[in-house]
């Protein structure tokens, strides 16, 4: 079973304090093993319970709430895993926003992916830790560990908001960006959903997932806003029929909006994941964004939105197909190899990471649950020619077109 | 046993050409399986043979050579690995030569270690690797894996020359240096040993150890040299007697040059191997040392001499006294996680290896070594207060004075 975890000394996440002011005595550390499909949430497949999400010290707190605070509590249980960072009361009076709209999408699109993870790996649990930044903003980190199904499951929100670090701008710029700041301060608002799902057998595989969104206020009072996001896949042993499904669904996410999304962002997904050191993309692929800001907000909100919404059909069902699947040790000792690739790239290249680990406040725990439970490195490892190990890797070496 | 390990192609290293031009037809990759207690050299603990090393391919070159060459060829083989990089016929007529004096000393030293760990895991063998790099020099890394006592020892040597690459200017310009470019080229020899020891049992700690020489050759013509170096100690649990045993050795290598060089290195050492995003140093320290140019090339050489001799006497004596003490399951799962931190350092922070990744043409294989063989990352472990995992952790994190 998976070893006991210890909550860290957390505060309660800032939505907690804005929804109930009259909240007294000292905070306790927002953490529960909650079970996604329990509660008044429609029941998981096998209709059990799990002792039901603890979001509110009952006890305590019904004496002070409305009514109408109860009925939106409840229903926030059954949406989210967590009470939203901005705070429920916020989030409808500002409904009509786009940053609103986005933060309900990207709790909605967090609950979707535990809830089907969860539906998988009925013995294990996510843990569900909200944690406030600081600076500004928190989060909600759910993670499922060493489960029948899943090795590793993580699926992180986050909402952060403050003033831009010097490092962050800079970077910016270097992507194109003029950014006027007003005495070198540049507000900003960033916010966004991310996930890798590492299973246990090697015939599944591992997927990744993220979307996001980002203002800044310039000095002059415009407000400059992009999305970025992707979903790519990377396998242990090469599935032709699944890496067409997976691409596939991408594709149909992207064509209700264009047909020039799915080529060009796939392309970019090849080449973002791209192990410079080894030669080798980390998977598959799937698609890339970033920095996109047109047509204009409604419709780029739109396509991210399918995007999202894509993430469950184009992996659920590659998982179910496999979960089952017998494995040798030595095909599990090759998962293990890979799985060394994938840490090589998070640590090394991924932007995501390298930026995280140099913020300060930034909450590590959050960013490095990308990496996966368990990890090897052989000195010299090749693989024998025309080997299924040999064949994945040459898909790595020379991505493929899935699609045409 | 270990996993079979196929050979790259590898081109045979310059001095192999160098020694004998005569040397006809195509170059077989220089790669044996190299047992370094046996051939003439002293035989090891069990006095056992195995094989022997098969440096030459004696049959096609005994016809070609001197009596004066297969002689020299027969000391060389009791002394080192593999055939040093400058050759040997380069390293007699340069012998004088501080460059020469120091590529012995690092051939020597990874000797001496192999010999030390192969003769407390007999059954594990070192793969022994010659390899030439394009840009100019070469090296030879010898790795032992999945052995009974040691599950990944890396001892590598390069002796690289030619053309600083921009980046690499800039690093060291960035550290302080000016250096004159003839033309933007700066030529230079850059040559050390490094290793790193993953023991299999929690109760033996994790070892690493670097001593290098650079020479920079400036527009004007004048040389720029500096040594640079350090051995550490990377403990699963901390054991007090082993900690000051190993600065204690360290120590007294020192004190013979110069009181004041172990406290200084200590320190340093304390902060070079610092994991910013945990707030822990990746061990329990030693001696880290970089730029070091005074008071004179002889006495900095002879200084890295003492530290470089030390390395043996400072570890084996922990290996040996821990090698086999029990362990519990727990215990193995704490080394792991203990190795996912020493992935994050090497990754994340190590000049070495981000250089190294970043430097065309460097050898990733080698530079990899350092990986250990299996890593552990779970999300939000936390040991328990007053655990022996907890103690540990506190030492990280407050290093401490272990020789006065």
């Amino acid at each position: 079973g998976p070893t006991p975890l210890r909550p860290l000394a957390l505060r309660p996440c800032r939505s907690w304090r804005q929804q109930r002011g009259c909240f007294a005595g000292p905070p306790a550390p927002v953490r529960s093993r909650l079970c996604p499909v329990a509660g008044s949430a429609p029941p998981g497949p096998a209709g059990r319970e799990c002792g039901g999400p603890r979001w509110l010290p009952q006890g305590r707190w019904r004496g002070w709430a409305s009514a109408g605070a109860v009925a939106a509590e409840k229903e926030l249980r059954q949406r989210f895993m967590a009470p939203p960072v901005s705070g429920l009361r916020e989030l409808r009076r500002r409904r009509r926003e786009l940053r609103s709209r986005m933060e309900l999408l990207i709790m909605e699109t967090q609950a979707e992916v535990c809830r089907a993870l969860a539906a998988l790996d009925p013995g294990a649990s996510f843990s569900v830790d909200s944690w406030e930044r600081k600076e500004g903003g928190g989060g909600i980190s759910c993670v499922l560990q060493d489960g029948e199904v899943f090795e590793k499951a993580g699926v992180n929100v986050s909402v952060v908001s403050g003033l831009l670090s010097e490092e962050a701008a800079r970077q910016m710029r270097s992507r194109g960006k003029s950014l006027k700041a007003k005495d070198g301060k540049l507000p900003f608002c960033a916010m966004g959903v991310s996930s890798v799902i590492h299973p246990k057998n090697p015939h599944v595989p591992t997927m990744h997932f993220n979307y996001r969104y980002f203002e800044i206020e310039e000095a002059d009072g415009t407000k400059q806003w992009w999305f970025g996001g992707g979903t790519d896949l990377t396998p242990t042993y090469l599935n032709e029929e699944d890496a067409i499904h997976f691409h596939k669904t991408l594709k149909e996410a992207c064509d209700k909006h264009d047909v020039k999304l799915y080529p060009k962002y796939k392309k970019w997904c090849d080449d973002y994941f791209y192990i410079k050191h080894r030669g080798e993309r980390r998977g598959i692929g799937g698609i890339f964004f970033d920095d996109m800001d047109s047509p204009s907000k409604e419709e780029v909100f739109q396509f991210v939105r399918s995007c999202a919404k894509a993430v469950v059909p184009c992996y659920i069902p590659i998982v179910k197909k496999h979960c089952h699947d017998s494995f040798t040790p030595e095909e599990k000792q090759w998962q293990q190899l890979r799985r060394g690739r994938y840490v090589e790239f998070n640590l090394v290249y991924d932007r995501g990471t390298k930026f995280g680990l140099l913020t300060p406040g930034s909450r590590i725990e959050s960013i490095l649950m990308s990496l996966p439970l368990t990890a090897r490195w052989e000195y010299m490892h090749t693989p024998p020619e025309s080997s299924k190990e040999a064949e994945i890797l040459e898909v790595l070496r020379n991505p493929k077109d899935w699609v045409h």
